[in-house]
């Protein structure tokens, strides 16, 4: 089946954002065996989203559209749709229920904007989708032909769930043939490095395929087999991620599609029963924000410090001011102090500590931005890291988290 | 002058990159009064590739593809621009001595790759834009009809410096009308809301227009006039933006095009010379990190607290037991306390404290997931604000970090 996407939005013509939508959704598309062929991106504009939508639906099976289902006069794009499809808008009751439902005891000052029960016209026959994030439902149209639309809301924290919740599980149904996949997410090696270790895996590859996905810090694989069933499917991938596990080792830190490194940390806390605690200079309270994305994380976490001063470094921690005068805060020995000390003053059994020089400014020849040390206290002992690292000082930052996590996960594993 | 992207890359299509390109090249052109209309993703693939740039040409005055100049058999956007051209290609004497210096020098002996000589090739009549950061040339070829063909490659480290230097230098002398444009920023108002409350400018727009952009609980009105020069250009946009001050007041947060809450926040600290600390439980750190997203942060904050069990909330805030004990963690009383406990624990000016339910565990019917209290400290006063949010863990967080620094901007303007 081909499928194609079509993204609305006049902020992505004018470049205001980036269209992460697309990305996401040609991924789950080849992870469903979709053969996405194109990828569009028109404005909120009836003619030429109407002419994208008709040119979609010519040459590909699933038109998929994202954006442009907002309360405002400039969304269009169920509008359009209907026009495309030959069919009418109709007001969706439980969708208008859903709506006031979702403002209902919500901000006392919020009322629903008169405009918000547009939201609630649905495209006739279609079948609704319910969004748990937000007030536009997404609409799956089947149409003669056996040629499909679905419209989804633009925002990536709608559109994401209702496609992994809803629209996933609807497309892999009409799949034939079965894809089986799995996952091995890869931190602390580079992308290049990455894939030049397994070149002549991909080189040689035809079922099952391996495909890297490069991540801030990390890669993934996805290595994907087609076979007749997910027994079959299972039997052609394994001995490929043996092959990743021989050549990646403990770089690989999950197989879980849905596992991200910090739940893997997090788990392996509990599992211990420890507690963890950080000290964050460079990353301003990331990591422990990072640690708090998942669910539960109470159960490991009781505080956290930002220590950005060398003051706080010193008051809260125990960082020697003749450390700080000898080596620097940004230097291998405060690293440890701070991951020594967090443990101490919160009483945590493992301390995570980064110090490090982010930029624009702030750099010199010794100490360049981009200097970042990182140190982990656990089982009683510490290990420091050093990294040099590029890039701005948003990319710096978020390298540090992964890197950081990482670091814990080898110190605790 | 209407242009459009094309960007070729089976690695796009299959979701394994961003396209990163394409929303600097939209920003860039919109910059220059360029009108894009459409941008389109294909892989490398003759077929597909040649259709798009036909029907590009067809309806646009500028067609601007990256990707595909690669040195290997998969790279063909040259060849099939020549093809929709009509052109053939030749070898480009200039160009081969600037891959052989390229490589001269280089990392041991790495010799040329015969195939690195294809990128030598051009399209016959074109333009040549010096690559500085690879090997694949850029090329502007003007044909008939005033349409024009640029072709850049596709690693963003290559495409963005020769855009820079090169390929809009040549696009800005092309344009005779200047687009004007003015950002008005506001928080503390749903999207909806926001424009309901200027439909009526919305609606009656011709020059300038409004466009807005939703963000997570922000909304950025662009204002743009198209005049025949940057001072004709303010004079039709100023009357507008006045009016939009009017409307919004106080939510405004900036009218700088670039200007984040965070930074203005940090900014008013500075002018004021105050210092800030925060206590964040639901947020684990992300108001203190993105406080320090703005460069030169350190001058309005030493130190910060993730409190995230009640134990810390007493002992680094002196949260009074009691006061956890009969009213809870997520409640007015304890943020209020949380407040003052930042301020009197750092020394710091203004302290933001956080408590609430982030989900999806923890919430009851008396405090539902999306309950949050924020207390902010400032000038000897105390006050609190009550929020009831909607949305995932991760949503809900993030609303609570705007609306933390929205607050914190509201107390000591």
């Amino acid at each position: 089946m081909t499928a194609e996407l079509i993204s609305v939005g006049t902020e992505l013509l004018l470049g205001n954002i980036v269209n992460t939508n697309a990305a996401f959704l040609s991924e789950e598309c080849a992870r469903l065996g979709l053969l996405v062929y194109h990828q569009c991106v028109v404005g909120d504009n009836e003619e030429r989203l109407l002419e994208a939508i008709q040119q979609s639906l010519e040459r590909s099976d699933l038109v998929i559209l994202t954006g442009g289902l907002g309360p405002t006069k400039d969304d269009l794009t169920k509008e359009t749709a209907a026009k495309a499809a030959g069919r009418r808008l109709v007001t969706d009751e439980h969708v208008k229920q859903q709506i006031a439902a979702y403002f209902k005891g919500r901000e006392e000052d919020v009322k629903i904007a008169e405009n918000n029960w547009k939201q609630a016209e649905v495209i006739e026959g279609s079948i609704v989708v319910d969004n748990k994030n937000g007030t536009a439902p997404g609409l799956i149209l089947e149409l003669p032909g056996e040629k499909r639309m679905i419209l989804m809301p633009g925002p990536p924290n709608e559109m994401k769930p209702m496609f992994l919740d809803s629209i996933g599980p609807y497309l892999a149904k009409l799949q034939k043939v079965c894809l089986y996949s799995e996952m091995v997410k890869v931190c602390g090696i580079g992308e290049s490095m990455a894939e030049t270790m397994i070149l002549d895996l991909i080189e040689g590859q035809e079922n099952p395929t391996i495909a890297p996905y490069a991540k801030t810090s990390e890669v993934h694989f996805r290595v994907t087999a087609s076979a007749e069933s997910p027994e079959a499917g299972k039997k052609l991938v394994d001995p490929v991620v043996e092959e990743l596990k021989k050549r990646f080792g403990d770089n690989i830190y999950t197989r879980r599609e849905e596992e991200t490194l910090e739940a893997v940390v997090v788990g392996l806390l509990q599992r211990q029963g420890k507690k963890i605690a950080a000290a964050e200079s460079i990353t301003g309270g990331l990591i422990a924000a990072t640690l708090i994305n998942v669910p539960g994380a109470s159960s490991v976490l009781n505080e956290s410090f930002v220590t950005y001063s060398n003051e706080a470094k010193e008051k809260r921690l125990g960082v020697k001011a003749a450390t700080l005068e000898a080596f620097g805060a940004v230097s291998e020995e405060t690293a440890r102090e701070m991951a020594e000390g967090v443990c101490k003053a919160s009483g945590a059994d493992v301390g995570i500590a980064v110090t490090g020089i982010a930029g624009p400014d702030g750099g010199s020849i010794e100490k360049p931005v981009g200097l970042v040390y990182i140190g982990c206290r656990a089982d009683g002992k510490t290990r420091t890291e050093k990294l040099l690292l590029r890039g701005n000082r948003q990319k710096i930052r978020d390298t540090v988290v992964i890197r950081a996590l990482d670091f814990v996960r080898r110190c605790i594993l």
